[in-house]
Protein backbone atom coordinates (compact mmCIF):
# COMPACT_ATOMS: atom_id res chain seq x y z
CA UNK A 1 0.00 0.00 0.00
CA UNK A 2 1.28 3.95 -1.03
CA UNK A 3 0.21 6.19 1.29
CA UNK A 4 1.08 9.87 0.66
CA UNK A 5 1.06 12.60 3.31
CA UNK A 6 0.61 15.99 1.65
CA UNK A 7 1.91 18.74 4.72
CA UNK A 8 4.93 17.12 6.86
CA UNK A 9 4.47 19.07 9.92
CA UNK A 10 3.90 17.86 13.55
CA UNK A 11 0.42 15.71 12.44
CA UNK A 12 1.76 14.58 9.12
CA UNK A 13 5.01 13.55 10.19
CA UNK A 14 3.71 11.72 13.14
CA UNK A 15 1.63 9.97 10.78
CA UNK A 16 4.49 9.26 8.91
CA UNK A 17 6.53 7.77 11.98
CA UNK A 18 3.74 5.54 12.95
CA UNK A 19 2.90 4.23 10.03
CA UNK A 20 6.71 3.31 9.56
CA UNK A 21 6.75 1.90 12.60
CA UNK A 22 4.24 -1.09 11.80
CA UNK A 23 7.15 -2.62 9.30
CA UNK A 24 4.29 -3.29 6.98
CA UNK A 25 4.38 -2.91 3.39
CA UNK A 26 3.46 0.62 3.34
CA UNK A 27 5.54 2.76 1.46
CA UNK A 28 5.15 6.84 2.78
CA UNK A 29 5.44 9.57 0.27
CA UNK A 30 5.87 12.89 2.48
CA UNK A 31 4.83 16.10 0.20
CA UNK A 32 5.99 19.18 2.07
CA UNK A 33 6.34 22.56 0.55
CA UNK A 34 9.68 22.96 0.78
CA UNK A 35 12.87 20.78 -0.52
CA UNK A 36 14.22 20.94 2.73
CA UNK A 37 11.51 18.77 4.61
CA UNK A 38 11.60 15.96 2.10
CA UNK A 39 15.12 15.66 3.18
CA UNK A 40 14.64 15.85 6.96
CA UNK A 41 11.47 13.91 7.07
CA UNK A 42 13.90 10.83 5.30
CA UNK A 43 16.46 11.32 7.16
CA UNK A 44 14.11 11.42 10.88
CA UNK A 45 12.43 8.23 9.28
CA UNK A 46 8.64 9.81 8.79
CA UNK A 47 8.80 9.31 4.98
CA UNK A 48 10.37 6.72 2.44
CA UNK A 49 10.46 9.34 -0.36
CA UNK A 50 9.20 12.94 -1.16
CA UNK A 51 8.32 15.30 -3.64
CA UNK A 52 6.82 19.07 -3.19
CA UNK A 53 4.81 18.52 -6.08
CA UNK A 54 1.52 17.33 -4.93
CA UNK A 55 0.18 16.20 -7.93
CA UNK A 56 3.19 13.79 -8.34
CA UNK A 57 3.34 12.86 -4.78
CA UNK A 58 -0.65 11.29 -5.00
CA UNK A 59 -0.67 9.54 -8.55
CA UNK A 60 0.47 6.42 -7.23
CA UNK A 61 -1.02 6.83 -3.77
CA UNK A 62 -4.12 4.56 -2.25
CA UNK A 63 -4.49 7.00 0.43
CA UNK A 64 -3.82 10.17 0.74
CA UNK A 65 -3.45 11.71 3.99
CA UNK A 66 -3.72 16.27 3.60
CA UNK A 67 -1.96 17.60 6.85
CA UNK A 68 -1.59 21.05 5.79
CA UNK A 69 -3.31 23.85 7.61
CA UNK A 70 -7.31 23.33 7.84
CA UNK A 71 -7.52 26.63 5.03
CA UNK A 72 -5.23 25.01 2.53
CA UNK A 73 -7.61 21.88 2.61
CA UNK A 74 -9.91 22.07 0.11
CA UNK A 75 -7.45 24.44 -2.37
CA UNK A 76 -5.22 21.01 -2.21
CA UNK A 77 -7.86 18.71 -2.67
CA UNK A 78 -9.30 20.43 -5.80
CA UNK A 79 -5.33 20.65 -6.79
CA UNK A 80 -4.43 17.04 -6.58
CA UNK A 81 -8.09 15.48 -7.10
CA UNK A 82 -7.36 14.79 -10.85
CA UNK A 83 -4.34 13.36 -10.36
CA UNK A 84 -5.75 10.89 -8.00
CA UNK A 85 -5.92 7.07 -8.91
CA UNK A 86 -9.11 5.07 -9.22
CA UNK A 87 -10.18 3.50 -5.65
CA UNK A 88 -7.77 6.45 -4.21
CA UNK A 89 -9.10 7.49 -0.99
CA UNK A 90 -8.40 10.96 0.63
CA UNK A 91 -8.69 11.95 4.20
CA UNK A 92 -7.90 15.41 5.94
CA UNK A 93 -6.92 16.27 9.63
CA UNK A 94 -8.58 19.45 10.00
CA UNK A 95 -10.17 20.50 13.63
CA UNK A 96 -13.55 21.35 11.86
CA UNK A 97 -15.39 19.45 9.59
CA UNK A 98 -18.65 20.60 7.92
CA UNK A 99 -17.33 22.62 5.40
CA UNK A 100 -14.79 20.45 4.50
CA UNK A 101 -16.94 17.34 4.05
CA UNK A 102 -19.57 19.46 2.13
CA UNK A 103 -16.70 20.71 -0.35
CA UNK A 104 -15.36 17.56 -0.43
CA UNK A 105 -18.37 15.76 -1.43
CA UNK A 106 -18.56 17.81 -4.88
CA UNK A 107 -14.92 17.78 -5.77
CA UNK A 108 -13.88 14.08 -5.69
CA UNK A 109 -13.73 12.57 -9.44
CA UNK A 110 -15.83 9.40 -9.63
CA UNK A 111 -14.02 6.39 -8.39
CA UNK A 112 -12.41 7.92 -5.92
CA UNK A 113 -13.22 8.86 -2.05
CA UNK A 114 -12.81 10.90 0.79
CA UNK A 115 -13.10 10.76 4.46
CA UNK A 116 -13.26 13.78 6.69
CA UNK A 117 -10.70 13.24 9.75
CA UNK A 118 -9.66 15.09 13.23
CA UNK A 119 -7.20 13.63 15.56
CA UNK A 120 -7.76 15.21 18.38
CA UNK A 121 -3.91 15.13 19.31
CA UNK A 122 -1.56 17.84 19.13
CA UNK A 123 1.27 20.06 21.18
CA UNK A 124 1.93 24.03 21.33
CA UNK A 125 4.38 23.88 18.61
CA UNK A 126 3.51 22.47 15.33
CA UNK A 127 6.50 21.68 13.33
CA UNK A 128 8.12 18.10 12.06
CA UNK A 129 10.93 18.23 14.98
CA UNK A 130 8.08 17.70 17.16
CA UNK A 131 6.93 14.89 15.64
CA UNK A 132 6.18 11.59 17.39
CA UNK A 133 5.23 7.84 16.22
CA UNK A 134 3.19 7.64 19.63
CA UNK A 135 1.38 11.30 19.11
CA UNK A 136 -2.16 9.48 18.20
CA UNK A 137 -1.87 6.93 21.15
CA UNK A 138 -5.17 6.36 23.10
CA UNK A 139 -6.27 9.55 21.31
CA UNK A 140 -9.69 10.03 20.05
CA UNK A 141 -8.98 10.20 15.82
CA UNK A 142 -12.64 11.57 15.17
CA UNK A 143 -14.16 10.31 11.51
CA UNK A 144 -17.04 12.74 10.16
CA UNK A 145 -18.95 10.56 7.03
CA UNK A 146 -21.74 12.35 5.54
CA UNK A 147 -24.61 10.71 4.03
CA UNK A 148 -22.36 10.12 0.41
CA UNK A 149 -19.13 8.70 2.09
CA UNK A 150 -17.93 5.34 0.86
CA UNK A 151 -18.66 2.35 3.91
CA UNK A 152 -15.76 0.49 2.57
CA UNK A 153 -13.34 3.63 2.28
CA UNK A 154 -14.66 4.92 5.94
CA UNK A 155 -13.60 1.08 7.23
CA UNK A 156 -10.32 1.65 5.21
CA UNK A 157 -9.31 4.50 6.94
CA UNK A 158 -10.68 3.42 10.50
CA UNK A 159 -8.43 0.57 9.37
CA UNK A 160 -5.34 2.62 9.33
CA UNK A 161 -5.94 5.24 12.61
CA UNK A 162 -6.48 1.73 14.19
CA UNK A 163 -2.85 1.09 13.05
CA UNK A 164 -1.76 4.52 14.82
CA UNK A 165 -3.22 3.57 18.08
CA UNK A 166 -6.14 5.77 18.13
CA UNK A 167 -9.35 5.06 19.10
CA UNK A 168 -12.02 5.59 16.16
CA UNK A 169 -14.74 7.62 16.68
CA UNK A 170 -17.99 7.84 14.49
CA UNK A 171 -19.46 11.78 14.66
CA UNK A 172 -22.22 13.72 12.17
CA UNK A 173 -19.84 16.82 11.24
CA UNK A 174 -21.97 19.13 12.11
CA UNK A 175 -22.53 17.63 15.83
CA UNK A 176 -18.51 17.28 15.84
CA UNK A 177 -18.03 20.78 15.24
CA UNK A 178 -20.48 21.71 17.59
CA UNK A 179 -18.58 19.63 19.81
CA UNK A 180 -15.24 20.56 19.23
CA UNK A 181 -16.40 24.47 19.80
CA UNK A 182 -17.88 23.75 23.14
CA UNK A 183 -14.85 21.65 24.49
CA UNK A 184 -12.30 23.16 22.49
CA UNK A 185 -12.37 26.43 20.59
CA UNK A 186 -14.65 28.44 22.60
CA UNK A 187 -12.47 27.47 25.35
CA UNK A 188 -9.46 29.53 23.90
CA UNK A 189 -11.62 32.02 23.31
CA UNK A 190 -12.87 32.17 26.88
CA UNK A 191 -8.72 31.30 28.35
CA UNK A 192 -7.91 34.21 26.32
CA UNK A 193 -10.10 36.73 27.84
CA UNK A 194 -9.11 35.40 31.10
CA UNK A 195 -5.49 36.48 30.54
CA UNK A 196 -7.19 39.81 28.85
CA UNK A 197 -8.63 40.81 32.05
CA UNK A 198 -5.85 40.81 33.46
CA UNK A 199 -3.91 42.17 31.03
CA UNK A 200 -6.97 45.11 30.54
CA UNK A 201 -7.25 45.70 34.32
CA UNK A 202 -6.65 49.31 35.32
CA UNK A 203 -6.52 48.73 39.34
CA UNK A 204 -4.92 45.79 40.66
CA UNK A 205 -3.05 44.35 37.52
CA UNK A 206 0.30 44.20 39.52
CA UNK A 207 -1.35 42.25 42.28
CA UNK A 208 -2.91 40.09 39.93
CA UNK A 209 0.14 39.07 38.17
CA UNK A 210 1.93 38.62 41.84
CA UNK A 211 -1.19 36.35 42.53
CA UNK A 212 -1.38 34.16 39.46
CA UNK A 213 -1.08 30.90 40.30
CA UNK A 214 -1.40 27.03 39.32
CA UNK A 215 -5.05 27.47 39.19
CA UNK A 216 -4.91 30.63 36.58
CA UNK A 217 -2.41 28.66 35.17
CA UNK A 218 -4.56 25.60 34.27
CA UNK A 219 -7.18 27.09 33.69
CA UNK A 220 -5.51 29.95 30.49
CA UNK A 221 -3.06 26.64 29.84
CA UNK A 222 -4.77 26.54 25.67
CA UNK A 223 -4.16 30.01 25.68
CA UNK A 224 -0.60 29.65 24.80
CA UNK A 225 -1.38 27.71 22.20
CA UNK A 226 0.09 28.73 18.41
CA UNK A 227 -2.32 31.54 17.20
CA UNK A 228 -2.68 29.97 13.85
CA UNK A 229 -4.60 27.19 15.27
CA UNK A 230 -6.51 29.16 16.60
CA UNK A 231 -7.14 31.59 13.71
CA UNK A 232 -8.32 28.67 12.10
CA UNK A 233 -10.94 27.02 14.48
CA UNK A 234 -12.34 30.86 15.02
CA UNK A 235 -12.20 30.87 11.26
CA UNK A 236 -13.24 27.61 9.78
CA UNK A 237 -15.82 26.66 12.87
CA UNK A 238 -17.21 30.02 13.21
CA UNK A 239 -20.77 29.61 13.15
CA UNK A 240 -20.38 27.00 16.22
CA UNK A 241 -17.76 28.74 17.86
CA UNK A 242 -20.25 31.92 18.13
CA UNK A 243 -23.51 29.62 19.03
CA UNK A 244 -20.88 28.17 21.71
CA UNK A 245 -20.15 31.03 22.89
CA UNK A 246 -23.98 32.62 23.51
CA UNK A 247 -24.60 29.19 25.39
CA UNK A 248 -21.39 30.35 27.59
CA UNK A 249 -22.24 33.59 28.05
CA UNK A 250 -26.11 32.67 29.53
CA UNK A 251 -23.98 29.86 32.16
CA UNK A 252 -22.13 32.07 33.09
CA UNK A 253 -24.92 35.18 33.82
CA UNK A 254 -26.80 32.30 35.44
CA UNK A 255 -24.36 31.77 38.10
CA UNK A 256 -23.21 35.71 38.09
CA UNK A 257 -26.87 35.48 39.23
CA UNK A 258 -26.91 33.55 41.35
CA UNK A 259 -23.59 35.85 42.69
CA UNK A 260 -25.63 38.62 42.97
CA UNK A 261 -28.67 37.58 45.16
CA UNK A 262 -25.83 35.97 47.30
CA UNK A 263 -27.74 33.19 48.25
CA UNK A 264 -25.11 30.25 49.78
CA UNK A 265 -26.90 27.62 49.20
CA UNK A 266 -28.02 27.60 46.13
CA UNK A 267 -24.90 28.84 44.88
CA UNK A 268 -23.20 25.96 46.65
CA UNK A 269 -25.86 23.23 45.02
CA UNK A 270 -24.94 24.78 41.40
CA UNK A 271 -21.52 24.27 42.38
CA UNK A 272 -21.90 20.94 43.64
CA UNK A 273 -23.68 19.65 40.49
CA UNK A 274 -21.28 21.49 37.89
CA UNK A 275 -18.29 19.33 39.89
CA UNK A 276 -20.74 16.35 39.52
CA UNK A 277 -20.74 16.58 36.16
CA UNK A 278 -17.42 17.60 35.61
CA UNK A 279 -16.12 14.38 37.25
CA UNK A 280 -19.08 11.97 35.81
CA UNK A 281 -17.58 12.96 31.93
CA UNK A 282 -13.72 13.31 32.91
CA UNK B 1 6.44 31.64 72.07
CA UNK B 2 2.76 30.34 72.05
CA UNK B 3 0.65 29.81 68.82
CA UNK B 4 -2.86 28.82 68.82
CA UNK B 5 -4.28 27.70 65.45
CA UNK B 6 -8.31 28.10 65.68
CA UNK B 7 -9.64 25.33 63.06
CA UNK B 8 -7.34 22.41 62.72
CA UNK B 9 -8.22 21.37 59.12
CA UNK B 10 -6.25 21.73 55.96
CA UNK B 11 -4.52 25.03 56.75
CA UNK B 12 -4.74 25.23 60.09
CA UNK B 13 -2.83 21.60 60.41
CA UNK B 14 -0.58 22.26 57.96
CA UNK B 15 0.55 25.44 59.19
CA UNK B 16 1.34 23.35 62.99
CA UNK B 17 3.32 20.50 61.16
CA UNK B 18 5.38 23.29 59.43
CA UNK B 19 6.04 25.09 62.89
CA UNK B 20 6.48 21.92 65.19
CA UNK B 21 8.75 21.10 62.48
CA UNK B 22 11.20 24.28 63.37
CA UNK B 23 12.19 22.82 66.84
CA UNK B 24 11.82 25.91 68.14
CA UNK B 25 10.98 27.00 71.60
CA UNK B 26 7.03 27.27 70.09
CA UNK B 27 4.35 25.78 71.92
CA UNK B 28 1.21 24.83 69.37
CA UNK B 29 -2.62 24.84 71.19
CA UNK B 30 -4.53 23.48 68.78
CA UNK B 31 -8.36 24.52 68.54
CA UNK B 32 -11.08 22.32 66.45
CA UNK B 33 -14.55 22.32 66.95
CA UNK B 34 -14.31 18.78 67.75
CA UNK B 35 -12.70 17.18 70.89
CA UNK B 36 -11.57 13.69 68.54
CA UNK B 37 -9.57 16.18 66.14
CA UNK B 38 -7.66 17.60 69.37
CA UNK B 39 -6.10 13.79 69.86
CA UNK B 40 -5.99 13.53 65.90
CA UNK B 41 -3.69 16.34 65.90
CA UNK B 42 -1.50 15.86 68.60
CA UNK B 43 -1.28 12.31 67.05
CA UNK B 44 -0.44 13.71 63.68
CA UNK B 45 2.35 16.01 65.26
CA UNK B 46 0.15 19.19 64.63
CA UNK B 47 -0.27 20.65 67.78
CA UNK B 48 1.25 20.23 71.35
CA UNK B 49 -2.07 20.29 73.13
CA UNK B 50 -5.51 21.40 72.49
CA UNK B 51 -8.99 22.37 73.44
CA UNK B 52 -12.32 22.90 71.77
CA UNK B 53 -12.58 26.27 73.96
CA UNK B 54 -11.52 28.77 71.81
CA UNK B 55 -11.31 31.33 74.71
CA UNK B 56 -9.74 29.45 77.13
CA UNK B 57 -6.97 27.90 73.86
CA UNK B 58 -6.03 31.58 73.17
CA UNK B 59 -5.77 33.07 76.93
CA UNK B 60 -1.82 32.47 76.89
CA UNK B 61 -0.93 32.79 72.53
CA UNK B 62 1.87 35.21 71.65
CA UNK B 63 -0.16 34.76 67.90
CA UNK B 64 -3.66 33.20 67.24
CA UNK B 65 -4.30 31.78 63.83
CA UNK B 66 -7.54 32.11 62.57
CA UNK B 67 -8.02 29.38 60.20
CA UNK B 68 -11.67 28.44 60.19
CA UNK B 69 -14.21 28.65 57.21
CA UNK B 70 -13.84 32.47 56.12
CA UNK B 71 -17.43 33.19 57.62
CA UNK B 72 -16.59 32.55 60.92
CA UNK B 73 -13.52 34.42 61.13
CA UNK B 74 -15.02 37.44 62.76
CA UNK B 75 -18.33 35.56 64.72
CA UNK B 76 -14.87 33.57 66.24
CA UNK B 77 -12.38 36.95 66.81
CA UNK B 78 -15.07 38.98 68.68
CA UNK B 79 -15.48 35.65 70.84
CA UNK B 80 -11.97 35.13 71.95
CA UNK B 81 -11.52 39.07 72.05
CA UNK B 82 -11.45 39.41 75.26
CA UNK B 83 -9.87 36.54 76.00
CA UNK B 84 -6.25 37.76 74.43
CA UNK B 85 -3.70 38.40 76.44
CA UNK B 86 -1.77 41.87 76.13
CA UNK B 87 0.31 42.02 73.25
CA UNK B 88 -1.50 39.13 71.40
CA UNK B 89 -1.42 39.20 67.69
CA UNK B 90 -4.21 37.41 65.89
CA UNK B 91 -4.11 36.34 62.02
CA UNK B 92 -6.37 34.92 59.80
CA UNK B 93 -6.14 32.51 56.76
CA UNK B 94 -9.09 33.96 54.58
CA UNK B 95 -9.15 34.43 50.97
CA UNK B 96 -11.09 37.97 50.76
CA UNK B 97 -9.75 40.29 52.95
CA UNK B 98 -11.12 44.21 53.12
CA UNK B 99 -14.31 42.95 55.06
CA UNK B 100 -12.10 40.79 57.55
CA UNK B 101 -10.06 43.41 58.32
CA UNK B 102 -12.44 46.28 58.40
CA UNK B 103 -14.31 44.77 60.89
CA UNK B 104 -11.10 43.26 62.75
CA UNK B 105 -9.96 46.72 63.22
CA UNK B 106 -13.06 47.70 65.06
CA UNK B 107 -13.06 44.72 67.37
CA UNK B 108 -9.48 44.50 68.64
CA UNK B 109 -9.36 45.12 72.41
CA UNK B 110 -6.92 47.69 72.90
CA UNK B 111 -3.17 46.34 72.90
CA UNK B 112 -3.91 43.18 71.10
CA UNK B 113 -2.82 43.60 67.29
CA UNK B 114 -4.97 41.82 63.92
CA UNK B 115 -2.87 41.55 60.63
CA UNK B 116 -5.22 40.32 57.41
CA UNK B 117 -3.50 36.88 55.76
CA UNK B 118 -4.32 34.71 52.85
CA UNK B 119 -2.00 31.67 51.92
CA UNK B 120 -2.36 31.31 48.63
CA UNK B 121 -2.00 27.37 48.89
CA UNK B 122 -4.46 24.90 49.31
CA UNK B 123 -6.15 21.50 47.77
CA UNK B 124 -9.24 20.29 46.83
CA UNK B 125 -9.85 18.23 50.19
CA UNK B 126 -9.91 20.60 52.98
CA UNK B 127 -9.74 18.60 56.16
CA UNK B 128 -6.81 17.51 58.98
CA UNK B 129 -5.66 14.20 57.17
CA UNK B 130 -4.74 16.13 54.02
CA UNK B 131 -2.71 18.41 55.97
CA UNK B 132 1.41 19.02 55.30
CA UNK B 133 4.21 20.75 56.67
CA UNK B 134 5.47 21.41 53.08
CA UNK B 135 1.81 22.91 52.02
CA UNK B 136 3.23 26.38 51.92
CA UNK B 137 6.72 25.84 50.42
CA UNK B 138 7.59 28.90 48.03
CA UNK B 139 3.89 29.76 47.77
CA UNK B 140 2.84 33.54 48.56
CA UNK B 141 1.27 34.42 51.75
CA UNK B 142 -0.55 37.76 51.47
CA UNK B 143 -0.46 39.91 54.14
CA UNK B 144 -3.07 42.83 53.74
CA UNK B 145 -2.16 45.51 56.78
CA UNK B 146 -4.66 48.80 57.08
CA UNK B 147 -3.62 52.37 57.96
CA UNK B 148 -4.36 50.62 61.52
CA UNK B 149 -2.42 47.76 61.21
CA UNK B 150 0.50 47.71 63.68
CA UNK B 151 4.06 47.81 61.82
CA UNK B 152 5.06 46.02 64.75
CA UNK B 153 2.46 42.92 64.28
CA UNK B 154 2.94 43.02 61.11
CA UNK B 155 6.58 42.25 61.17
CA UNK B 156 5.93 39.26 63.87
CA UNK B 157 3.45 37.73 61.55
CA UNK B 158 5.49 38.23 58.27
CA UNK B 159 8.76 36.66 60.50
CA UNK B 160 6.07 33.55 61.40
CA UNK B 161 4.69 33.06 57.54
CA UNK B 162 8.59 32.85 56.46
CA UNK B 163 9.14 30.40 59.25
CA UNK B 164 7.23 28.51 57.17
CA UNK B 165 8.98 29.18 53.93
CA UNK B 166 6.06 30.95 52.76
CA UNK B 167 7.03 34.23 50.57
CA UNK B 168 5.71 37.37 52.11
CA UNK B 169 3.90 39.67 50.20
CA UNK B 170 2.05 43.32 51.46
CA UNK B 171 -0.87 44.40 49.56
CA UNK B 172 -3.48 46.93 50.01
CA UNK B 173 -6.59 44.65 51.13
CA UNK B 174 -8.73 45.94 48.43
CA UNK B 175 -6.34 45.94 45.55
CA UNK B 176 -6.09 42.18 47.12
CA UNK B 177 -9.65 41.43 46.45
CA UNK B 178 -9.27 42.68 43.51
CA UNK B 179 -7.00 40.63 42.03
CA UNK B 180 -7.82 37.42 43.50
CA UNK B 181 -11.39 38.07 42.02
CA UNK B 182 -9.04 38.44 39.02
CA UNK B 183 -7.28 35.24 38.72
CA UNK B 184 -8.66 32.85 40.82
CA UNK B 185 -12.72 33.29 42.11
CA UNK B 186 -14.10 34.98 38.69
CA UNK B 187 -12.10 32.47 37.01
CA UNK B 188 -14.06 29.52 39.03
CA UNK B 189 -17.52 31.23 38.18
CA UNK B 190 -15.86 30.95 34.61
CA UNK B 191 -15.09 26.99 34.79
CA UNK B 192 -18.43 26.14 36.28
CA UNK B 193 -19.65 27.53 33.24
CA UNK B 194 -17.84 25.85 30.75
CA UNK B 195 -18.84 22.40 32.39
CA UNK B 196 -22.40 24.16 32.49
CA UNK B 197 -22.21 24.26 28.89
CA UNK B 198 -21.87 20.59 28.31
CA UNK B 199 -24.73 19.84 30.99
CA UNK B 200 -26.74 22.14 29.24
CA UNK B 201 -26.59 21.56 25.40
CA UNK B 202 -29.26 19.96 23.52
CA UNK B 203 -27.24 19.28 19.97
CA UNK B 204 -24.04 17.84 20.56
CA UNK B 205 -24.03 16.79 24.44
CA UNK B 206 -22.76 13.20 23.69
CA UNK B 207 -20.22 14.10 21.09
CA UNK B 208 -18.55 16.65 23.74
CA UNK B 209 -18.74 14.27 26.56
CA UNK B 210 -16.36 11.84 23.84
CA UNK B 211 -14.47 14.89 22.90
CA UNK B 212 -13.50 16.53 26.12
CA UNK B 213 -10.05 16.14 26.16
CA UNK B 214 -6.68 17.44 28.14
CA UNK B 215 -7.36 21.09 27.29
CA UNK B 216 -11.38 21.01 28.76
CA UNK B 217 -9.58 19.21 31.27
CA UNK B 218 -7.24 21.83 32.51
CA UNK B 219 -9.78 24.69 31.48
CA UNK B 220 -12.30 23.68 33.76
CA UNK B 221 -10.02 21.14 36.63
CA UNK B 222 -10.58 24.27 39.49
CA UNK B 223 -14.56 23.35 38.77
CA UNK B 224 -13.92 19.77 40.60
CA UNK B 225 -12.76 21.97 43.81
CA UNK B 226 -14.39 21.85 47.47
CA UNK B 227 -17.78 23.72 46.47
CA UNK B 228 -18.10 25.37 49.81
CA UNK B 229 -14.48 27.17 49.21
CA UNK B 230 -16.51 28.48 45.81
CA UNK B 231 -18.94 29.96 47.98
CA UNK B 232 -16.97 31.34 50.74
CA UNK B 233 -15.15 33.45 47.44
CA UNK B 234 -18.98 34.34 45.67
CA UNK B 235 -19.88 35.52 48.99
CA UNK B 236 -17.04 36.85 50.83
CA UNK B 237 -15.33 38.55 48.19
CA UNK B 238 -19.04 39.21 45.91
CA UNK B 239 -18.47 43.11 45.17
CA UNK B 240 -15.22 42.50 43.36
CA UNK B 241 -15.84 38.62 42.03
CA UNK B 242 -19.05 40.90 40.01
CA UNK B 243 -16.66 43.83 38.98
CA UNK B 244 -14.28 40.99 37.18
CA UNK B 245 -17.56 38.76 35.80
CA UNK B 246 -18.13 42.05 34.00
CA UNK B 247 -14.60 42.75 32.86
CA UNK B 248 -14.07 39.31 31.74
CA UNK B 249 -17.51 39.52 29.63
CA UNK B 250 -15.92 42.92 27.96
CA UNK B 251 -12.99 41.12 26.90
CA UNK B 252 -14.79 38.24 25.67
CA UNK B 253 -17.15 40.49 23.73
CA UNK B 254 -13.81 42.08 22.00
CA UNK B 255 -12.88 38.53 20.89
CA UNK B 256 -16.43 37.80 19.81
CA UNK B 257 -16.54 40.37 17.73
CA UNK B 258 -13.57 39.79 15.85
CA UNK B 259 -14.56 36.12 15.23
CA UNK B 260 -17.95 37.71 13.81
CA UNK B 261 -15.95 39.95 11.32
CA UNK B 262 -14.02 36.79 10.60
CA UNK B 263 -10.50 39.05 10.39
CA UNK B 264 -8.04 36.20 10.58
CA UNK B 265 -4.97 38.55 10.94
CA UNK B 266 -6.66 40.51 13.69
CA UNK B 267 -7.76 37.34 15.79
CA UNK B 268 -4.37 36.05 15.00
CA UNK B 269 -2.69 39.80 16.45
CA UNK B 270 -4.99 39.28 19.37
CA UNK B 271 -3.84 35.57 20.33
CA UNK B 272 -0.77 36.47 19.84
CA UNK B 273 -0.90 39.44 22.14
CA UNK B 274 -2.65 37.22 24.81
CA UNK B 275 -0.21 34.40 24.77
CA UNK B 276 3.03 36.56 24.78
CA UNK B 277 1.14 38.45 27.88
CA UNK B 278 0.13 35.01 29.34
CA UNK B 279 3.95 34.00 28.97
CA UNK B 280 5.57 37.37 30.65
CA UNK B 281 3.40 36.89 34.06
CA UNK B 282 3.44 32.79 34.25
Amino acid sequence: MRIAIIGVGLIGGSIGLALKQQNADLRVIGIPRREETVKEAIAGGAIDCGTTDPKKGVADADIVFICTPINLIIPILKEIAPALKKGAIATDVGSSKYEIVSQADKIMPKGTYFVGGHPMAGKEKVKLKEAEATLFNQKLWILAPTSKTSKKALEKISDIVTRLHSNTVIMDPKLHDLAVAGISHMPLAVAAALVDVVAASEAGKEEMQKCAASGFRDTTRIASGDPILGVDMFTTNKKAVLAMISAFKKSLSKLERLIKEGDAEKIEKELERVKNFRNSIL
